[in-house]
C-alpha cells in the first residue's frame, strides 16, 4: 500500500458510508448492508462462505494479521485506513482496525417450516446482548433456525459482537406476524412451547422425536397471553424457592438444549 | 434524618471504609466484609435472612424505595449520604443511592461433601461476569453447592451484581486445593466430571441418581489434563461443526441442567 492511498479523512464518501453503517440502523436498512467489526468476526464470515463487498483495513492490522490480506482478495474492494482514523470509527473497546460490509442477503435464509424441523422463536428479545448469546448458542447446538419477531436489529454491531458469528451459520427469517407463524408451525406438524416462568410443565416435555419449536418472549415482559394460548403447550424451567431468575438468554440455551440433544 | 446528619464528605471515616471495600480486594480481604449496591441486591440480602452490619443510604432513595427503611432498621448501623456523594462513590452506571456492607462469613457455607450432593466445581473461572453469571444459574436450578478454587473474588461488586443475589443463598466454599478436592468427593463416592470440548461423553451421562459433581475450567485455557485425568469422566457438549462455541456461562449452565434435572 502506498501512503498515498491511505484514506486519513472522515470526509471520504467510502468511510463516510462505513461509518453510517456502523452507527444507523436506517442506513443498514436501506442499503440492506451490515458491517463486521475485528478480525475474528471478519476471517470467521470467509470462512463460512459469506460474499463479502467491500474490507476497510490498516496496514498495521495486516501487518499483524496476514490473513487479512486474504480477506481483502475476497472481497470485491479494498479501502485502506490510517490507524487514528480505525480507532476512531471502531465500536469495540480496543480497536482492531479491520471492517467488512457484506450484504445481509447472504446470511442464511430459514425457509419454511419442515414437519420434523427444530426452530426457535424470538418475540421481542430486544436486548442486544441476550439475542446475540441466544443465536450464538443455537448455532453452537445446532437445529433448523430461528424466526425473529419484534426483536432487537440482528445486523446490529452489539448483536454480531454477541452472536460471535454464530449468525453466519444459523439460519433466520424475520416474520411480522408470530401469532400467523406459530399457527403455520402447527399446520404441517410442529409443536409449539411457550418458554415462561412458574409453570408446571418441565423442559424434558422438549425431549423425543418430532417437529418442536420454542418460543422465547420478552426478557421483561414475557409472552402475550394469547401467543402462549395458541402454542402446544407451556414449558417452564423449575427455580430453586427464593428470588431466583434465570438470564432470558441462560433459560433459552437450557430450553434449546433440551430440544435439540436427541435430534 | 436532620440535615445535619448527612454526610456530604469523602474524608468522613465511614465514607472512606465504604470506598475502600468498594474498590479494594485487599481492604475486602483483610476486614472480612464486603458491599452491595442497590435497592435490589440490598433487599434481596435482607429477605435471604442475610445480617447487614452497615447501610449507606441517601434520603431520596429512601423516599423512592421505602422498604429501604426497614432495610436500615434491620442493619446494625445507618449512615445517611447526600446524593452528590453517593453518586461519586457508587459503581453502577445509574446511581442508585443505597449501599449494604456485610461480613462474607454472612453468606451460607457448604461444608464437607455429602455422597448423593450435586456440586459444581470451579477451577480459575476468572471472568467476573461469567462467574456471577454461573452462580446465578446454579442459585436458581438448585443443587447442594458450589466449591471455588482459584477463580475471581465472589463477593467483589461486579461479581455479586452478575449474580444478582444467588450467591445469598447458594453454599459455597472456597478452597486452595481442586486435585485434593476431586479426590475427597471420590472418596465419599461423589462422580466427578470435567467439562471440556470436542470431547465424546454426551451431558446425558450427568442425568440420574446418585452424588454428582461438574468440573468447569478457565474461560481460555480450560482444565489442566491432570485435574481432568483425575476426573471420573469427561463430559462435552456436542457442537454443529464450523466455528462455533459456547459462552463459559452457558455450557456450565447446560451442564448443571443434566445433573440436577432429574436429582
Amino acid at each position: 500500500v502506498t501512503e498515498n492511498k491511505i484514506v486519513t479523512s472522515r470526509e471520504n464518501p467510502h468511510v463516510k458510508r462505513l461509518d453510517a453503517l456502523l452507527r444507523q440502523k436506517k442506513a443498514r436498512e436501506e442499503s440492506g448492508l451490515f458491517v463486521l467489526e475485528g478480525a475474528r468476526l471478519c476471517l470467521d464470515a470467509v470462512q463460512s462462505g459469506l460474499s463479502i463487498e467491500c474490507v476497510y483495513l490498516t496496514r498495521e492490522s495486516a501487518e499483524k494479521t496476514p490473513a487479512l490480506l486474504n480477506l481483502a482478495e475476497a472481497a470485491g474492494q479494498t479501502v485502506w485506513l490510517s490507524e487514528s482514523l480505525a480507532g476512531r470509527l471502531g465500536e469495540t473497546k480496543t480497536p482492531q482496525g479491520v471492517f467488512a460490509v457484506l450484504p445481509a442477503c447472504a446470511l442464511p435464509r430459514l425457509g419454511n417450516p419442515k414437519p420434523d424441523g427444530r426452530y426457535l422463536l424470538l418475540y421481542q428479545v430486544r436486548d442486544p446482548g441476550n439475542l446475540g448469546g441466544i443465536l450464538r448458542t443455537a448455532a453452537a447446538l445446532g437445529g433448523d433456525g430461528a424466526y425473529l419477531c419484534d426483536c432487537a436489529e440482528h445486523v446490529s454491531p452489539k448483536v454480531l459482537r454477541a452472536s460471535m458469528g454464530g449468525i453466519f451459520r444459523l439460519p433466520l427469517a424475520v416474520v411480522d406476524d408470530m401469532a400467523a407463524l406459530v399457527a403455520r408451525l402447527s399446520n404441517v406438524g410442529v409443536q409449539t412451547f411457550a418458554a415462561a416462568g412458574g409453570g408446571t410443565t418441565a423442559p424434558q416435555v422438549l425431549a423425543g422425536q418430532g417437529g418442536k419449536a420454542v418460543l422465547i418472549g420478552n426478557e421483561g415482559n414475557g409472552l402475550p397471553d394469547d401467543l402462549t394460548a395458541a402454542c402446544t403447550a407451556t414449558v417452564s424451567i423449575p427455580m430453586k424457592t427464593g428470588n431466583e431468575s434465570l438470564n432470558a438468554a441462560m433459560a433459552a440455551g437450557i430450553l434449546m438444549w433440551e430440544m435439540i440433544k436427541d435430534s
